[in-house]
Order: structure tokens, then sequence, then C-alpha cells
């Protein structure tokens, strides 16, 4: 049985001990008073690492960096830099993201292959390397410094998203911190974002990797805020064991209060990142229960988080369901219409594939708030799965229209 | 070699001979001045019929209504009313699916099963048959009547598409008429939309059959304006054989001249499909070449024209074509990125995996105009594809937050 897992307050990747972090204005962003777009998360002591990246053909060299890293299954530190993604550059980017994360490194008098490198922007432009190297110099690492790191990622997301959560290992009290940005661009797999989670307790390296593999699929990559997939995916967890437990591994006790952990820092950030998608104004929640399987389960979700039709429709706090129906019979999803059952925010508004009469306003009202939950019964199966998206606005046009002119 | 395929100005489905046609308002839409919502197209000569439907797992009763006569393989005309999906509301669809075809017959003096029926609309509303009944009989049928279907097909389309050509076949003059209707809900497969064609060629069914999917898999399942997949998709072609020339089938020698003028014929109304994508100001064509294969060059193609980063780029004429590489990224598509060129309305912006320097003012004002085309060789193999789609509006997001509203 999972321990009590509490939720600290203003948490985030330095609430955890041995993490120090910092940020500053390299001048990657357009210019504006207490703007951030350098950062660095690091810990003195060596960290399991473990990640997980996009799935695009087509990715920043960052990626092809980190991967190697992990593969290593050691770090030290991340830096990040937002404004510019470090993509489609040809060669070059392979050598910046390389000089980026030495330069990180001979900061922190680390080695070169300790610390891990990430971008996210603008894709097609290369890295002013003098900005980012004098920029280097100039950040403060503090153990205060997680919230400037959370605004130094940020690119088109109105607020930084960040989260620190408390547990029990072997009768000690562990932390685990985490930072994600992302607005546009967001779809599985990877949802398009950046996520840095860091924990003091002591974990197996090959069960890190495994759990945030299994949590992410769960949380991230059940998040789309437009269908797009990014460049630049990259979820990253550094675990630098100085809680003082017994490196916790897949037959520990303390196994499944580790993966519960792990799963509400994710689906915290991930809830944060639909909340925060370009334009939205309101978080979409869509829950599917008695799929014949997990994966028709997901892929119903997922399509109905993420089909514009639905999402204008949740805008306007219209309940016109049979937008639902539609992106649930889309998907490939095997379902047998007579037996489908839909609630709106608890409200069953279709019974055995049936329109049920229902007091319109009352649903209205209901959508107009801040969350609006579909939640579908098949009728099929065991399968179980929740997509997290967001409503298509005016605004999210208006964003992406005139991103880079 | 296919003879010339000319196109007839003004024309439609009653462009080609034995074909009647006629609409009226039974009101199923909202009442404005010369609104239509019902029409018939009609050949008293039985016709060759074939079909091709949505592949969504949740259907219109008209679906398989159609399904059942297209396997039949003969039939004498279209019923097909607008406003009203007749999809999602149980068992009373079925009935009414049936009802609606057999008043159609009644009034046209037919068999019940030679008339194929279509509805397009809100879903999750029933048929209000008494006006369906009604309106049938106010139908007047006339040579001239083509036009009054393409309107009365119409929901969120802003105008009608129709299109006819004419073209040779043993020595006899051939005629190919066909509409369409389709505006938002529209990706393949089946495009979202309905169209019907109608030839007084003499044709083989099997022969038609095949070459309408051919056909549709290369127009209208290439086409997208939002991603969504509707309930009622459905082409249907109508062959009367009037014009007198031997069938033709596989084996004739005007078989390739019968295939040119269907595939331009689908072109023509899947281009004027997406160019009238609800809110769309612009049309988008996608063209990869030098894919692995064909399949993956239509992954990419559809990939990059259903994107929402890419078409809200169009709609800003904002040449940001890292979003064009993103969208390619995220399909799956085999690419080498060291070996892509990207051309934006024939100007290369990249190649060979880099940026070429271009005039940005010059690439904007080409943007600005009707029709923006992005053409990506991959330098993988043969395979070529093109997609079609249009720009993402505000316009789209007021269109869809309030449509049952």
């Amino acid at each position: 049985m999972a321990g009590a897992i509490e939720f600290l307050e203003g948490g985030t990747v330095t609430s955890v001990q041995g993490f120090l972090a910092g940020a500053t204005f390299a001048g990657l962003k357009t210019f504006a008073e207490d703007k951030l777009d350098l950062a660095i998360i690091f810990s003195e002591t060596l960290c399991a690492v473990a990640g997980v990246f996009t799935k695009s053909t087509i990715v920043s060299p960052t990626v092809g960096f980190n991967r190697k890293l992990v593969a290593k299954g050691s770090a030290k530190g991340v830096v990040v830099n937002a404004g510019i993604a470090n993509t489609c550059v040809g060669e070059q980017g392979f050598k910046d993201a390389e000089d980026m994360a030495a330069a990180a490194a001979q900061k922190l008098g680390v080695g070169a292959d300790e610390v891990l490198v990430c971008s996210t922007g603008v894709i097609g432009v290369e890295l002013p390397m003098s900005l980012i190297r004098s920029g280097m110099e100039q950040i403060n690492l503090a153990d205060q410094g997680g919230h400037d790191v959370a605004r130094a990622m940020m690119t088109t997301d109105t607020r930084p998203k960040e989260v620190a959560v408390t547990f029990e290992v072997d009768g000690k009290q562990v932390r685990m911190g985490g930072v994600a940005k992302g607005s546009g661009m967001i779809h599985p797999n990877m949802a398009t974002m950046l996520s840095f989670i860091t924990t003091d307790a002591a974990v197996d390296q090959a069960f890190l990797q495994a759990k945030l593999r299994e949590v992410s699929d769960e949380s991230y990559n059940m998040l789309t805020v437009d269908g797009d997939t990014s460049t630049n995916d990259t979820v990253l967890v550094l675990a630098n064991g100085l809680a003082g437990n017994s490196p916790i591994n897949a037959g520990s006790a303390a196994a499944e209060s580790f993966e519960e952990a792990l799963s509400q820092v994710c689906v915290h950030l991930t809830r944060e990142l639909a909340r925060d998608g370009e334009g939205a104004s309101r978080l979409i929640t869509v829950e599917i229960g008695g799929a014949q399987d997990k994966e028709d389960a997901r892929k119903a979700a997922r399509s109905i988080a993420s089909s514009n039709l639905v999402k204008s429709a949740v805008y306007g706090a219209d309940p016109n369901w049979g937008r639902v129906l539609m992106a649930l019979g889309r998907c490939g999803t095997i379902v047998d219409e007579a037996k489908i059952d839909l609630y709106v925010n608890g409200v069953c508004i279709m019974e055995s594939g049936k329109p049920v009469p229902f007091h319109r306003d009352a649903v209205v009202a209901l959508m107009q708030g801040s969350e609006v939950i579909f939640r579908l019964q098949l009728h099929m199966g065991q399968g179980e799965a929740t997509a997290w998206g967001c409503d298509l606005t005016e605004e999210y046009v208006i964003i992406n229209s005139a991103y880079t002119t």
C-alpha cells in the first residue's frame, strides 16, 4: 500500500535537498524586465538519471545528446534555454548542443558528460553561442532557484508550472519536485514539452527509467493541446539519493509509494500544462471506462481531447455531444454504439447510445466552469484511460498566426 | 493515352444527359429566403452505382443502407437532406433512413431499393419525418436542377461546389458531373463530406467501384480541414450509360480517359471543399516528392496539411517553416533531415536540411495569395502524394463554438 503523499505549498525542483538552481536573461527571448531564458538545475551529488523523449523523426540535437547521457545512467545537472529550439540548423546544432553542455559543466566544475542540455523555442534558428556563454557566467545557483528555472523555461506559457511532494521511504522523509513548460505544439508522444523532476530518494537507475516511462504514458503522453508533436520534447528525472533510504528497485517495499509520487507529480504538471495551453480558457479531461483494453481506451481519450470540434464546443460551453461521439468513432476504438453512456461533468446526457433529455441550461452552466470532464463508459471490457487537453479559442489562432513575424 | 478532358462552364450533375434533379426547403435548416435542405438526383435509366464511405466506427444508418445498395450494384437516384445528420439517435435512425428512401422512391415511381439516401448536419437529433415527407412532394425535378442540389446539401459551406467535364469514348461525347458539400469535420478517411457524381458513360460496375476507390484515395481522402472525421461521409457515382459507348472496363481503350475524368472531377471538388473549409481564407496544398513509398508520402502530406500550427502560420502568411518540419517529423514518415528540400510557392527556403537565406518580404507576399503550396522533396525514393487543406482562422473557432447553441 502506498503511503501518504503530501503536496508542499510553493514547491519546486529546489524543494528537494541537495538541488540548487538559477537562471538569467541571456538575450534569447525578446527583452522584458525580469525575463529569464537560460537556467541550470544542479546536484553536487551524482544522480541516477532517467529520460523519455519525443518520438518525432525530426529532433533537436539535444535529444540525441541526452539519450547518450541517460543510457550512461548518471548526471549532475541540466542546462536549458528557451527562445530558440536548436533544431533544423544542420551540423551546427550538434556542435552547439555539445558546447552549451560543456560551458555549463565548466561553470559547475563537473565533467562534460555530467550535464544534460535542453532547448525550446523557434525551430530553424542557430543558438547565439556567445550570448549563451556570457549568460552562463551570470547564473547564480541557490537552493531557492527552482522558481526561476520554471520561469526561464517558458515560451508562450503564461505562467510557470512547478510542484513538489513529500512521502516516506524506510521511515525517512523523501521529497520530489518538478517543473515543466509547454503551451503549443503539444501532443503525444511525447507531449510537446520539457519537464525536469528532482528527488532525493535513492533509486535504482533501471527502475527509475522503467517507472518514468510508465508514468509518462499515463500523464504527459495523455496530454494534447493542438495535435502537434515537438522536435524537442524531453522529460528528465534526477535522483541524488541524499534522503539516505536504501535504493528503491522493483522489489522494494517503497516501489509503490515512489511510483505513486512520480505519478502525482507528473499528472499535476500535465494538468497545469493543459490548463495553460495556448489561448486556453478551460481544461478538458476525458475519462474512458469499459474499453476492450487499455490501448483502445487511450486512443479514444486522446482522440476526443484532441478534436478541434470538441475543443471549440467546450470553448462555447456548448453541449454538442455529437462531436464527442464523432471523435470516438474516428479513432478506431472498438465500440457498440448501443452500449455507450456519456457524462458531462457528472450529468448523463447519453445512455445506451441514445440521447437522454437533459436540462440544457444546467449543463451549459457546468461547462462554463474551469474544467469540463467528459466521461464515456463503453461497456466493452475493462480498459480505462484519462486524457487532458484544453479548449480551442480565437486566442490560439492569434498567438500562432504571428509567432515569428 | 487519355483524351482531352474539357470543363463545362457552369457544369453540375444535371449537365449529364438523362439526369434530373430538384430541391426544396422542407424546414430542417433555420428558415431563410431561398434556403433549400432536401434534394433528389434522378435518372430514369437504371445506373451502375459505386460508393465509398466513412471509416468511422460510429456511422449514420444511411451509410449501412447505402452500402447494401452499392453492393447490389445499381440504382436510379439519391435523396439527400442537410441540417440533421440522422446519426446517434438509436433504432429510430434506421427506420427513418429507410422511410426517407421509400418516400423518395414512391415519388419517383421506382423500387424502394433503387434510391440511395444521405443526411448531413447535427448529430443526435431525429429527422422530422413528416417535414421530410411533405417536402418530398414539393420537389420539382428538372434538367437544370443540379445547382439547387448543390445548394441544398450545404451546412456551414459558404458556397455550392459543382463541376462537369466532357471527354470522348468510342468517338462518342461523354459527360461527367459532380456536386459536393463539406466544410467542417473534414479529414480522411473519408474526408467529411458528401459528393455525388453522375455520368452518362456506360461503365462496368466493378470497374466503376475500383476506380472510385482509387481516385478517392488521391482526392477526397487527401483532404483535411480540421482533423475530424464525419459519421456520414459518402461519395456516390451513378453511371446511366446513355452516351451509348460500349461499357468501359479495365481492358477498355477508354479506361484511362474515364479514370482521368473521374480524377479531375474529384480533385476539382476536393480543392473547392478545402478552399471553403470552415473559416478558411486560403487553400493549402502540400506536395511530397521523393518519399520512400507512396504511403509514406501520403502520411507526410496529410500530417502537414492538418497541423494546427502550420494552418495558423498560413493564416498569418508567416513563413515559419520549422512547423512544416515539425509536422513532417511527427507523422512517422522515414526521413533523413540532411536531405530535405522545402519550397514555399516555388521558392526554396530549405535545402539539404539547412535554412536557405530568403527574402522574407517576398515569401510573405507569396503567402498572402489565395493558395499556399508547400513542396517537400525528401530524396528517399519515388513516393509522391498531394494533400489539400486550409488555414485556421479565428472564424473557425467562432463558427464551431456555437453551432448548436
